[in-house]
């Protein structure tokens, strides 16, 4: 099976991106000033306008985080497709497993993903793990994966539909989908996706979904800055 | 492996429901009547009740259909899961392989499934097959459920975590949630869950999540009859 | 215009309701357990059921927080629904002022409503103000309503469609609505719609929609008082 | 009082746009294609891309049109803003009456304003009026509006709370926001809110959201021409 490929990471490319700091500041303007002011990010306003943020952020005025649209590009396995898809307030378009045949990309546990998990569920510390066990887990991924795989090609083979065939193929195989956010889901989206022991908004998500996050986290911070420094400063829970 | 479980079917049972045909008309005349009338639905007044209901579907007012609750719980293959979980307009528990170890339920294509598709993406048209191909299916399903779960329980009984674990079982895994939908979110889902050759509204949903929707229908057309006529004959679109 | 009616208070009631504590529990328990258990909340359990829930509203575990709905009847001006409507996981159905004429029933603030504000914009302090100020309030509403009411009905009179007719009507004309929430949606509206000093989660509503979140929350701290001791020791903030 | 401005049509301006056809056609390619094609739209795929997004809509595949972003600055008469705020998919940012003071600008029924109204809930045929009832509405229109705003004024000259003076404003007071929405739900707000007879989705909004709709209209046949054609000619109703 020399076709089939094993990942251990995940893709995030941002496609499409309108978003700015200023947006925020535009939207939030209207309540006091209630008429459009093209200009508002001048140099001398660049001050204030980073404590009007600060402010939203803080009192949780929401809705000017919401002027602005990020679409991405992610492709990661299913299981952490499962976790992204409840977030509702996004639009998604994923790769149809009933319209296509299904590439055999498939996720294996990296070296450095740790295995060994402790503690009361909510709240797992995870460890390491020996050698054996990383090599128990990727060759049992590798082995089912192959074998799934050629169970599914079978049943292909023998002009079975592809929405009945791809029920054998495991949680670990790679999909791919646009996904369309504002900032304001964005941030809950990190917040709650990435690790905080912080006691007021604790978050423990599984690695693999947390690799996502962190690369969307990363064009986030990019794109709006002074949002993104915001949002740090307020304990990172979306206002 | 005699633990495993192999089932062809779904399970979905109305555990919370608060709804009734009258909420509807309740709703509806508050806009005309703008005072509360607790007993708008009088013997007398069915026949108006029923013709306020249709104008309501028929004229797409649908935030009078949004006065109420339905929980279901529900059990059903993985892939089933993602479809559903795809419809915003609702509120979703589901299992945790995460927090919890999974139990070795998974689907195999029932003697009824049909497995051939011919046509093009979006309105496949779909025939039985001949009995090699439901024995192949059924086959190929019960083989790589085992491969699967015994892999998944080697690595659990090496003490890895469930969550690295569970990256081998496949998509027929059963899994079981709660989920709880208004009858408006409701009727979207049947609409575009259930089979339908109208040329206004059609929609070619795969086999299995339209078992767990012609499930909802059913309890549906038991707790609003009235509504759930108005719907057939508005062409079954939601309003 | 002795049919005019003035008011300085505010109609909430509870027309509908399926919600408990232990739907919480259930919904929850789908995730570690899987399967449905109908008696979960035992006496001996009572404790543990508790914990769970306090746990939930903590780590921002919202979800279990909506398989419930509550259905109110709400009287108040419309500037109090302009700003209720802007919440928008929740199911509206308003008196319309298109379909019918809308009746004399105006707000005037009563004599505890604080009229005079210091500080800046998103955190005034109200003050109580003079007695010439009231009397002023008062008399100027009074006044207007009555104005703008005797030249509504004079357009009516003259065969004006109700639609043009109404745009001389004050936001201090009372409308009614019917409205469907669930708890979660419920927590965030009063966390965001009473005062709160606090430094994580402050909030400082128009005295009026408080009028109506006040009476909202004792109707959910009566159905939910469990999650609704939990929401306060969370620092009312919705998870 | 010659600072007061009478207005008898509304402002849309389109502020922010992230949208193109060719944004479809890469969301719905993903399903069946599964990966990234940048180029999508090359000059020999246009009819299939014309095709291809007409075939979305038709059959009722709406998420392919929500990875996009419209955000429009609109001023229009309260009454208008009341039924635009229904429309829960989308984000808005209103000019605060609490932060701010409002400015006099206030709607009067222009010439070609039809004031009579005959027919029933729903569906009410609308007629021109006389010279004399136009005359009445405008009159009182702009009367009720000198006096309500010289009320206001008073109260506010007596230090008396912007959130408490503007009770006494009219409905026919002009206000301002930001509102952010995507095609999808842009063609819903289109739909409902533009007249249709057709006996599949009728809609009879008041004029004065049409006027807002209408703008509205055109600025996404502008920018979505294919799509725009396509949402015609499937009888205007949103996927």
């Amino acid at each position: 099976m020399s076709e089939i490929v094993f990942r251990s990471d995940v893709t995030v490319e941002l496609v499409r991106c309108s978003a700015a700091d200023s947006d925020v500041v535009f939207a939030a303007r209207v309540s006091t000033v209630g008429e459009q002011s093209k200009d508002v990010v001048g140099q001398e306003d660049a001050g204030r306008d980073r404590g009007l943020i600060r402010y939203l952020m803080r009192d949780r005025h929401g809705s000017p985080f919401e002027h602005n649209s990020f679409t991405f590009f992610v492709e990661a396995p299913i299981f952490v497709f499962r976790e992204f898809m409840r977030h509702r307030i996004a639009s998604y378009n994923e790769e149809s497993g009933r319209y296509r045949e299904m590439r055999p990309v498939f996720y294996v546990p990296g070296d450095d993903r740790r295995l060994i998990q402790k503690g009361k569920p909510g709240a797992y510390d995870f460890y390491e793990g020996t050698d054996e066990q990383r090599e128990l887990v990727q060759a049992e991924h590798r082995r089912q994966a192959e074998a799934a795989y050629e169970s599914y090609r079978r049943m292909l083979d023998a002009g079975v539909a592809r929405e009945v065939a791809r029920g054998v193929l495991p949680l670990s195989l790679f999909s791919s989908m646009y996904v369309t956010m504002n900032a304001r889901s964005m941030m809950n989206f990190i917040s709650l996706r990435t690790t905080s022991d912080d006691s007021h908004f604790p978050s423990f998500p599984q690695r693999e979904i947390e690799m996502v996050a962190e690369k969307i986290e990363q064009l986030f911070a990019e794109k709006m800055p002074i949002t993104y420094e915001a949002f740090n400063d307020a304990g990172r829970v979306a206002p």
